[in-house]
């Protein structure tokens, strides 16, 4: 039975005008690889906005894995998030100038959800596929942070039955021409996103395998 | 009144042979910075009897608070940790030679604790101090994150009148030679640990400042 | 009038068992830009070998460009490099087995050649076409910076109408699975090795453009 | 007999205030350890004024040995030069608003000069005496390399038989609490350059160590 899996991407936020996760977002557009198909949805970088837009879309299209994508630069790998945090901590302003500060993302919301997506296997089949990729334990005290956590508190209040999770990003090459940090390329991004689909979307359980971090 | 600060830091692990969790602790043994009194207990790197030891000193010390330290290697700062999750993913054994993966600290426990310390009012006053120091927002998923969870599982259900924390240290010099990785001096890292214990003593209330990050 | 572009890449060395240097050379062999031709020679990780195999490889070619390209492993960009310095000194021993310390490469040549690649002009173009790149100080002092000095000093005394130089690349991502280190995909590598091959066989002075490093 | 070391540090430059640099020259001025006395010389941050400073120095003094010391940002250790390159090419202006870009520093001198200081040994001593340090094969090519390229040339064509050559050394923690850099502490650095004072005053040889960098 054909599985659905719905991919969000952010829209440029600080000083970038690009965002590898929205270019990403429109390649995986539509694609249909076996019994899985995805369907995409671009989300604001303004907190509460991002969870707004993507529970709409959810409701729209129904699926059975939600996976929100979010750049993380300086990052050399994808990096499926563990875990995401009951807090707004802004280093910067998002594009709507907000700015929240050690601020709660919901006030009766439990400190953490964990990622209910099969980390740890996706990350294997990356490695295996050749792209780089490993286990993150922050999603940071941002945006992506907030829409994890918006994401993970819906879905368990709301539609458990739905799996989801966050997953960060590289820039990619154009990004990094003058700030000479690391980078991946587009089609390697598009190609673990496209496994890491195929995996969330059929795969329930996860492996054992290390991928913790010491500190 | 006289207001007591248990400070605890690691044996030795992996290939180190030097742990300066360890030294600073044995230099901060008995300190007295105003009303402020430190007492040191060093623990074991090892899952469960971390905590145990950890317990084991707060039940005898009766402190007002309990920092936790332990040792970062490849950061450049003191970093006080935010949150301790609830999970063991072991990417080397302990020094008894246990490699949990993906297990959690405690079956009950809910996802993750937050700290109880004043996390940006210690960061503000160790930088206004000279010595470097941000926020963290993973502690990782070893030994140091499992001593943390233990100590706030502990403290939510037993000692809730007692704060409580960690704050992970970089390298000192010696241990660098060969890896070329950051270090901060010990005195420098004693010097922050003692702004840390008098804050976090005399302090209840957290201050309002950027000190979140992206991803 | 067409203008031949000799390319070497090297065989793999120490721990790693791909070359990206090795793997763009395939590609590029035989690829004809415009009035530009490239043709390849591939050359041992070794001392002396692998300046013999590229000096055969220039008497059987005549090109009017040499560029050799080895990998910087850590590196986020490609790198053109600036100047070859007269000094073997090896971290780890080469495919043969040598590992020079501190000694001359040739004992009566010049502490130093220059680059007489058009570098800044090449950063630009690359640059300009979403390539990272910038340009290189020091080469190190293993055989990458070997076969670069050999060559300038061949150059210099045997052939002075031939342009040469040394660009260093970053791994590619199927290398970096178990280190981490950051990447670029093979397909950008080449990239900007084509229009590093086109700039150098059609404009010979360089332009002055800010691209120096601080320390 | 008594030996002469004449050290140099620089003033603030770019958006510093300090320079770590000059902080470790006031701390060494007249320091006399066994038989090596330290004398000192603030130069500025100015390409050529830099270089006349310091032979004003040399003139007065008439040092057995040269030791210039800079600042380089974002390194963890403390780095001799191995090779100054006859090239100024800025990334920001100097002190004086002067930004040359690829420009020689001396016409008719050659691409390159060794350091004369036995760089391998004050590693290894310095290393020894639980110092993070090694050789560096790059000084850039900013004024840090300016003047002791601009050093060497002058020894080399006037006093070759005093003893010259370069020290980068990282920042201070002071510094990098806004950075999140790396940093050596201020008295961990004096006792880095004393032992480098020792050995180039008294030891003419230098050892065979590895010590080299892959690229």
């Amino acid at each position: 039975m054909r599985k659905k899996v719905l991919i969000t991407g952010f829209e440029p936020f600080g000083n970038d005008t690009v965002n590898p996760a929205l270019e990403a977002v429109k390649q995986l557009e539509g694609v249909i690889i076996d019994d899985v198909e995805i369907v995409t949805q671009v989300v604001p970088t303004v907190f509460h906005d991002s969870i707004k837009a993507a529970i709409k879309a959810i409701e729209t299209y129904e699926p059975n894995v939600v996976i929100c994508v979010g750049q993380a630069g300086g990052r050399t790998q994808i990096t499926p998030e563990r875990i995401a945090i009951n807090v707004d901590d802004a280093r910067i302003p998002d594009n709507q100038k907000n700015q929240p500060i050690d601020e709660p993302i919901s006030e009766d919301g439990p400190a953490a959800y964990w990622s209910t997506l099969p980390i740890k296997r996706m990350v294997h089949h990356m490695r295996k596929d050749g792209v780089p990729a490993s286990v993150s334990n922050t999603a940071g005290t941002y945006v992506c942070n907030h829409l994890f956590y918006g994401l993970m508190h819906y879905l368990t209040n709301h539609a458990s039955q739905i799996r989801g999770g966050f997953i960060h990003i590289p820039y990619i090459p154009e990004q990094t021409i003058e700030n000479g940090s690391p980078s991946l390329s587009l089609d390697v991004i598009v190609r673990g996103l496209k496994t890491v689909a195929v995996i969330a979307a059929t795969e329930k359980d996860d492996i054992r395998e290390i991928g913790g971090t010491i500190h």
